[in-house]
């Protein structure tokens, strides 16, 4: 392929972390560098804002407010759920992103986003492809489920995972001040994989964390887990504090919360969770007939950007930057990715490219071999994997005692 | 009173805050330089421990440890809450407390609580002062809830209110990623006043802030709530944050979280609040079609050290450090309070003393004339108190990027 010349527009999709905008502010401030790169468009709302050509001047932005990008949680270009047809089904929306494309000469573009994201990716790299328009597709990673395929980790996990680590720490200080018994169960987010309610054990490493930690990995039967707490409780003057994952289902596939609520689903036809917490405290409270909480860490752990992981927010960074880097170099159809490589014993992280359809629609989940015999706990292993990632405080500037988050000013691009 | 050569008692009672553990460090450290005060003594559990002699020889205890205290959330002795008897009804705990104090010669004592427990300071005292045993006694404030009576604000306070500003900051960026409407309902703590609640508006100063707030100190109705919200709906997108305090009741005094869940009891008669989020989530679903969310700020907002004020830890060593040099000059039977003056135009904070009489058991609450003509927001007035009192940062050290808290050693005095 000959080295393409043309615009960049870059997306965000999916649920929002803390560094997700580190991301943007990597491929931004790479992409304004690059000759190859004429236009640096941001698109609204994802692949919406590509569909109706709302796109966001990044030339138009300052400096001072792409750096202060790096601190500041969510998707500052506004996110998307928006599922692709299949192509061989219905290729309507592939052939306006190619309309698109063409009418605002955009040679390269960088989607960002966790497993449904790459997949969009995926599929319009090869649609783009096989229509013969040259075009260069990079994905970069992005969740906090940590759950993508052919990386160390992901973007946004260590934030949310110092977040939990963290917030779980104090909660611990502050549920066992009274004399009386109490258990708190603390629900954290995670459909399918539970690398962030795993990161619960740092807390306990810090000699202030949960004694039980239930994982979607492993199927979860009521008998067991009160059976759990019952220990617990006896041992320990009464005092337990459990992490739970919100996507924990029993072996028929049903999720606990469903026992509580109906679920209802969004535009992927995924069940939107949430409310373990309680319907667990209230089984609890039966049970055990003592005070008993039920705490959701809800969106505060996905956008606690004041609480961030430097080496996430760094990494992220890389990660924006990387992906513009291999795209002007021609390479194409990939996911930036972290490889983890020890150097005299200490902890690096190196970007490396993988496959668009390797890393689409796989999860990845955590190792059973880092639980416990039990499974209601994690291992050092999972200690050594998790605890570098959260290594250096990051948050934004104060301004006023309060964060300075950027504020973009979002020029729009003249529609063609 | 000729002055008085004694062993000092302190002890933390009620709900833990980010800074209670400053104001015991600020009691201590002075205390131990203090020549009239031979022993330094913890009570575990407050006003328990006294009754059961379980205290806790803080000279055992290493600077280090103690200056850690400074940025370690929760009550590091324990906490309690206890009701002690009206003593023309029931004068038993209080003939106990007397029995002990002049077993371990006692004549220093420090409480460090709010309402409830200034109340049972001061019927200590008055029982103390009527027995003719020379007791020095002092209260320390403390509770997030900002309300006692003759102080221009509480220890406590402000590291609360600067976790609910940066929290809703955060979570306002997290709640419009979307192009679609979504209304955020966030539950703030606080019994009878909405000092917290009110903080909100802090993050709306900083232009990510709530929609509406809702105080206690407003008779709560439904319908002017779901109008109000419609109204924000309307205009701005479909996108509303509310920020809600738990204490919200309706004008037949009704609690909105009564509606979803039967209420239990604490020790003190107090309803255990909680829910109101879910039951206005639940009812706004149903209103507006739309994805809602309701939030609890629950334990996270009054432990959140990582994010404290750098002002409101300060003022809370100050405030045990003055409780002691108030009792080694021979003052007792007062509460050290802070009265707000400014210098220059700059926010200073100077101690007072006030009666025990006086602050036992009145709640100071949110001036009505600073709420808005609807009385669903806050004024500028409001802006300018809580400003200053949530300047600077204030965050525990990190070891291995997470925090390092005190860890007391808490050596047993023997019982004698």
């Amino acid at each position: 392929m000959t080295k393409l010349k043309g615009a960049a527009v870059f997306g965000q999709s999916g649920g929002p972390t803390s560094v997700i905008n580190a991301s943007a502010s990597g491929v931004f401030q790479q992409a304004l560098k690059e000759d190859l790169i004429t236009e640096v468009y941001g698109a609204a709302h994802g692949i919406r804002g590509i569909l109706e050509e709302d796109f966001y001047d990044i030339r138009k932005e300052t400096q001072e407010e792409l750096d202060l990008l790096k601190t500041t949680p969510s998707s500052a270009l506004g996110s998307v759920r928006y599922k692709l047809k299949d192509p061989s089904v219905d290729d309507t929306d592939y052939k306006r992103i190619l309309e698109v494309f063409k009418k605002y000469n955009i040679r390269y573009f960088f989607y960002n986003g966790g497993n449904d994201s790459m997949d969009t990716t995926n599929k319009i790299s090869k649609f783009l492809a096989k229509s013969g328009y040259e075009c260069i597709v990079m994905g970069v990673p992005k969740t906090i489920d940590n759950d993508l395929f052919g990386t160390d980790h992901c973007p946004g996990y260590a934030s949310a995972a110092r977040y939990v680590a963290t917030t779980i720490m104090e909660i611990y200080h502050d549920a066992r001040v009274y004399d009386t018994p109490m258990i708190t169960v603390i629900e954290i987010m995670g459909r399918n994989a539970g690398w962030l309610t795993a990161a619960s054990v740092l807390a306990a490493y810090k000699g202030a964390g949960p004694d039980l930690i239930y994982l979607p990995e492993v199927p979860f039967t009521m008998e067991k887990f009160i059976k759990d707490v019952r220990k617990v409780f006896d041992t320990k003057g009464g005092k337990v504090i459990v992490a739970f994952s919100e996507g924990c289902k029993n072996s028929e596939g049903k999720y606990i919360a469903e026992m509580g609520a109906t679920l209802s689903k969004d535009a992927f036809g995924h069940a939107q969770l949430g409310g373990a917490a309680s319907v667990l405290a209230d089984i609890l409270k039966n049970e055990f007939k003592c005070k008993v909480r039920g705490i959701e860490f809800s969106l505060m752990q996905r956008c606690g950007a004041h609480i961030g992981s430097k080496t996430d927010v760094d990494e992220a960074f890389m990660a924006g930057q990387e992906a513009v880097k291999a795209a002007v170099s021609g390479i194409t159809d990939h996911m930036v990715a972290f490889e983890r490589v020890m150097v005299d014993g200490k902890y690096t992280c190196q970007p490396k490219l993988i496959n668009l359809s390797h890393v689409a629609n796989t999860e990845k989940t955590v190792p059973l071999e880092w639980l416990n015999k039990d499974q209601n706990f994690l291992t050092d292993d999972f200690i050594s994997y998790a605890l570098p990632l959260i290594q250096g405080d990051s948050h934004p500037p104060y301004v006023d005692g309060l964060p300075h988050f950027a504020k973009l000013k979002k020029v729009s691009v003249p529609k063609k």
